[in-house]
């Protein structure tokens, strides 16, 4: 049997919290044998929510936190001083090698800042990008960084290149992952300075499937694999598209309850449309990780239910057992 | 009856060209009596468009030029070497007064370095930016700038929110618009130097109606009216609206031919179905006209057809009708 992988879980973080993130947890612990949760919270919420439910005990340990830290508090101050949230507890399990990785909906920016203060770069590693995967036409694609650190410099960018194309390649299992820089166009002249820049770089960067630039409009039928941004313009491409997704199914839902007709006919499309709208859900594809660090961090959506949570949990194994952490810093030693 | 408006159009830009181009116009005349067209192109293309056709010959000009500046041309060479392109020709009827507007679906850098090389700036206005309208779920916003210009300054940024307020409330009659600046976070203390520099400014600026962040999710279902950006991130922005929705709808078109009970179901919901998707159709909206010049320049979708080019014609009218320039002039002067 396969090494056990710990994953701290912070069962306080997100729109459905405790419920939805313990019910994915015991979900994760279900599907896989070689898993053990440490479930992070406030005592009552934790018994409350496991309360009646069946798990493996040995395999589910609970970890008692007083705090909560709220997604409209300042990230660093939080951090700093809620010594006993839930968040800072899990990232230091991972700290002290106690738990491989800490899964939270929580607040992205306590989640972001505590994971480089509290568990640490990876050395060499200048900065951590948060790497969602998104639906494609195609499959999947990372985009990084989405929103760990804002003004970045191309040779960060160029990190960025090689964390996203080893998660890709070992984690995802796409064989040799093309790599994007995202622009305005499609021409080596276009861009703003950050990419004219960075352009060069990525070309002579040994050992990642450079393929150019990818513009936004491409990104859904699946331009590239590992696309790489600075974080502000990442994090606005994801958003938008999640935003227009969520917008456009919104309206073909309200289309289709408005008229006799459009009922019948809605009932008669659901199976194919369902299946065609699960490609686009993005909770099908686990949360964020945030890349570079001593262990790995996964951010999931605010709106994170059992589903993604479960995924986020079981995304955590692949990457032990593939050893991410390792193989990142032999990649970057290289350059 | 009101003055002429007299457009130049470049019956030789996009991928459409030149037949779609001279029906837009075609269409355009038909519908509103104040307007002239000059029909800019190579002699033998524009013949054979017209030819058999109907059209008021006294409203129809052709204005024969002898070369087409290729999308794929430096911008910056192409405006200085090809003097007698459609596009150069145009904007030089722009700039000696003959024409008020000019629209073109041509090469985007060469029509927004011609613009502001030819037609030259309103005084005061630091940076054009280029200002697509599109869809939301409650009317329509813009987005500026979306490609004019990269690594804006912030004083350029409070000149958008400035035009664009004209713009919003003037031709396209939304009263007060609100304006909001695209952001990675709702809070004040989010973002990159660049929008933390701007937002202050933003908020002491009179004569607009500032809102604060506004998240790239929320600008599908109408967060704000006037959208003001660096043109890197609003280019980003608006080509990930067209490609998701793009991607979509062919995904859930293929659904519905996939079977037997898509098909009829499609059949049931598609009068419905129709109605909704128009109104993500961006060419109902006009192609995006590029603020702060001498005179209104307008570039079209590459893959503009007849009705994109007659609304964006016929856009024209209001701007002229309502003196967009000489109320940019007016509202820069009062800061």
């Amino acid at each position: 049997m396969s090494e056990t992988v710990n994953v701290a879980v912070d069962a306080m973080g997100g729109d459905n919290a405790p419920g939805e993130i313990v019910l994915g947890a015991l979900e994760a612990l279900k599907e896989r044998e070689n898993i053990k949760v440490h479930l992070l919270g406030i005592k009552e919420a934790l018994d409350r929510e496991l309360s009646g439910k069946e798990y493996p005990g040995d395999r589910l340990e609970c970890v008692e936190c007083t705090e909560v830290i709220d997604t409209a508090e300042p990230p660093v101050m939080a951090i700093r001083t809620r010594k006993d949230s839930s968040i800072v507890v899990g990232l230091k399990l991972v700290h002290d090698g106690v738990c491989d990785a800490f899964v939270s909906a929580g607040s992205t920016g306590a989640v972001l800042v505590g994971g480089q203060f509290i568990v640490g770069r990876i050395k060499g590693v200048e900065r951590p990008p948060l790497a969602p995967a998104f639906p494609t036409t195609t499959g999947m694609s990372i985009l990084l960084d989405c929103g760990a650190n804002v003004d970045a410099r191309p040779s960060h960018l160029v990190q960025f290149a090689q964390m996203g194309s080893i998660y890709m390649e070992h984690v995802v299992g796409i064989k040799n992952p093309r790599v994007g820089i995202l622009n305005i166009g499609a021409e080596e002249e276009k861009g703003n300075a950050l990419v004219k820049e960075t352009f060069p770089l990525l070309k002579s960067c040994t050992g990642i499937n450079f393929i150019g630039s990818v513009e936004a409009r491409d990104i859904p039928e699946g331009a590239a694999e590992v696309i790489v941004c600075e974080a502000f313009a990442g994090n606005i491409a994801l958003k938008m598209y999640e935003g227009v997704g969520k917008t456009m199914l919104k309206e073909i839902k309200g289309a289709l309850t408005s008229s006799l007709a459009g009922k019948i006919g809605g009932l008669l499309i659901k199976p194919t449309l369902k299946k065609t709208l699960k490609k686009f859900d993005v909770s099908e594809y686990g949360g964020a990780p945030l890349l570079g660090l001593n262990g790995l961090v996964v951010k999931t959506h605010g709106s994170s239910t059992r589903k993604e949570i479960k995924n986020s949990i079981l995304q955590c194994i692949t990457f032990k057992e593939q050893e991410i952490s390792k193989r990142i810093k032999e990649s970057l030693e290289k350059v």
